[in-house]
């Protein structure tokens, strides 16, 4: 009975069954995992359900060897920052992390960290799902009090699409200012482009090529899927992915120093780049990032797949008009309720598959409305162009008032947030 | 094979890489041929022969699909630069080249190029056969008065060897001293290592994602023979060795100019880099770099195998005493002369094999002289003994006068040296 409670918490930490004998996992065994027929697909350019409810994160956090944000650990943030933690984590939003445990200690102990998150800048048009981890991220910088760094993967986006690096380097400004304007403070935060940081700094290279020593191909196949025909540059990608997870990509930051723990608010489809990096950590003598997941925001269409930028209904952009979004609500949102009135009054609305209620539960603050709303739409006493209606009318606001500080953001600002520079911080 | 055998002699023939009507190469079957068994094999990190006389250049420039460095190719340079050219030229140690014919033909109509070259830092001792791309690169230098670019493959190193960053880095420095002991013009002359130089340049790094996008796992696996097992940063690193080959990795110099023509003196076993990154450069928008190609500088022990720094008694290092030179030279230069004085004198030495011999024709400046010791130990009437008495005292003096001008050195030169900057040049 001990042994095979043993058992289970062995395969609730790694993902696989406990075999006596059995060699460490490697790399590559760790995501082969997310291949499995008839399951979920997730990876970073890959997310597929077949579940209008969307992904199954609880076995998402099995195969990735994760640990689940639980009450406990909800808890535990409340009694650290000493504030009401975000809706994100009340709503599981942010459902998975690694090491939070860990990063929550040292900070009781007055041992502090940074965050780390980014974003790979494939178009200029960014819509209200991309807002979630930058949203989240500077709701914890506000609350710990952390610096930032924001990486823009322009250079990916150069490798995978078919863009030039100045194209590529535009979109990673413009997106900037969106990020900017999400209302990140300057004296903490650093965001950057690839094509121009790795030309500015002296640290991050450095960790790029350590990383880049300590995995094979062998190890990018299995956790990312390349094959031989993929282009070299896509290939040694993931360590340019993993090397701001380490303080010392940042001397200008961090003044040199080594081992600053990194915190990482990501979707959870950008895991496998820090289960890479977390198994090179410890080999080349530094850190291990630690994560928090989120899940993914649903397309407009449905729950089964994860939006496309380049799909203009498939998600409210930030860069729509109030009339725009509420065309695109009443028309395209994906909704749970029953085909006629009647039938929706007798047997209600289903709330898990309907996207507009998804959406409000990313976007509606108030916890004890959106009960109301849950129950209302469920017992039939709601209809769906009523529930849209409440939708329209949270993120017509949302979206105006960012296009408002977007339009603050001037080039002056951009640089001050891009240049490489000491923080408002002492470590 | 035979199909491979025909296309092979085609390029010879005609000099063209590839014919209209076939389908376009692929940078693998360029170098397929390096492998066949029984014939020398050279690539960047081996190079054997079954041969006393060393590797067969003229089979090498047929396979490798250069041209030789004719007569006509050599007094075209001696015309242009209105100097005798050098011994080097002369005596057929740099025999192979890409589009020299471009580079003069510009060079004629007053358009320059720059000279780009390097050395990978594996260790703090360099010998004498180090020197040879160095002296030929500073003799172009003064003659056609253009810019140079020294690459320290420090990265490369940290990615092949047991060494760190730092170690590394450390030998790129070291080695810098003894390449400017070669004596070349500071004000146009920029040496740089790449864990420094990428992350203080604002181009170099964009050049090398450029190709790492247009070179693919299969394709350096055909050229340099990576297998799957091999880390992403071998797999990724001939990016960084090709990208110098572009003015435009080089802002600080050429002003942000993209086309200025490169020429690259190399040993032909650099060769496979600058093969991929010709096939690379017109996909991306760039010239293609020209080259000039040297023979192998023989092991002491014979011209069957390139020389190993980690090896002392494989050739004469730059650090040698007076008497360790004669030692070494003594003791384990292999000779081509006979058992006995007196089968010598009647059948004479072979200078085809001899390592005394081959070493003179490298250092020895005097073509008469060298004639003359060629004659005498052909006919038996100088022996082994003497002929290493005459290299003994042609070396001595050059290792002592590069020990002089390498203690001149100081860290101040150094740093001139390696900072980017504006060289004595307009374009």
């Amino acid at each position: 009975m001990m042994l095979l409670s043993l058992k289970l918490s062995y395969k609730t930490a790694t993902g696989q069954d406990y075999q006596a004998g059995l060699p460490p996992r490697d790399l590559a065994s760790i995501n082969n995992c997310t291949k499995e027929e008839s399951e979920d697909l997730v990876d970073p350019w890959t997310v597929q359900t077949s579940n209008a409810k969307g992904v199954d994160y609880d076995k998402l956090i099995v195969r990735f060897g994760s640990s689940k944000i639980d009450t406990d650990l909800i808890n535990r943030i409340e009694r650290a920052i000493g504030q009401k933690p975000h809706r994100f984590l009340r709503r599981g939003i942010f459902f998975s992390h690694r090491d939070m445990d860990q990063v929550l200690h040292a900070y009781e102990n007055k041992k502090s960290f940074y965050l780390y998150t980014g974003r790979g800048p494939s178009s200029q048009a960014m819509h209200v799902g991309h807002l979630i981890p930058f949203i989240f991220t500077k709701w914890l910088q506000e609350v710990f009090d952390v610096p930032l760094v924001v990486q823009l993967t322009d250079d990916e986006k150069y490798l995978w699409k078919d863009l030039t690096t100045e194209k590529a380097h535009e979109y990673a400004i413009e997106n900037a200012k969106d990020i900017i304007a999400c209302g990140f403070d300057v004296n903490k935060t650093f965001i950057f482009s690839d094509l121009d940081y790795l030309g500015t700094s002296t640290g991050f290279y450095k960790n790029i090529v350590k990383v880049q020593k300590h995995v094979t191909f062998n190890q990018v196949k299995g956790i990312f899927g390349f094959t031989d025909s993929d282009c070299i540059g896509k290939i040694s990608f993931p360590a340019i992915q993993a090397a701001p997870s380490f303080s010392s990509s940042f001397p200008q930051i961090f003044n040199g120093k080594e081992n600053i723990q990194c915190l990482i608010p990501c979707a959870i489809d950008q895991d496998p780049y820090f289960r890479m990096t977390r198994d090179v950590a410890p080999r080349i003598g530094l850190l291990k990032p630690a994560l928090m997941h989120s899940v993914f925001f649903p397309a407009l269409q449905g729950a089964q797949t994860k939006m496309s930028a380049s799909d203009p209904n498939s998600s409210i952009f930030l860069t729509d008009s109030p009339k725009q979004i509420k065309t695109k609500i009443n028309k395209h949102a994906f909704s749970g309720g029953r085909d006629t009135i009647e039938e929706h009054r007798k047997y209600g609305g289903n709330c898990d598959v309907d996207v507009s209620f998804m959406y409000l539960t990313f976007f509606l603050e108030d916890d004890d409305r959106l009960e109301q709303l849950k129950q209302a739409y469920t017992s039939g006493e709601l209809l769906t162009g009523e529930l849209k209606k409440v939708l329209i009318e949270t993120l017509q606001p949302l979206v105006a008032a960012h296009q408002e500080r977007r339009k603050q953001v001037t080039d002056e600002m951009v640089k001050q947030f891009m240049t490489p520079r000491k923080l408002a911080f002492e470590f």
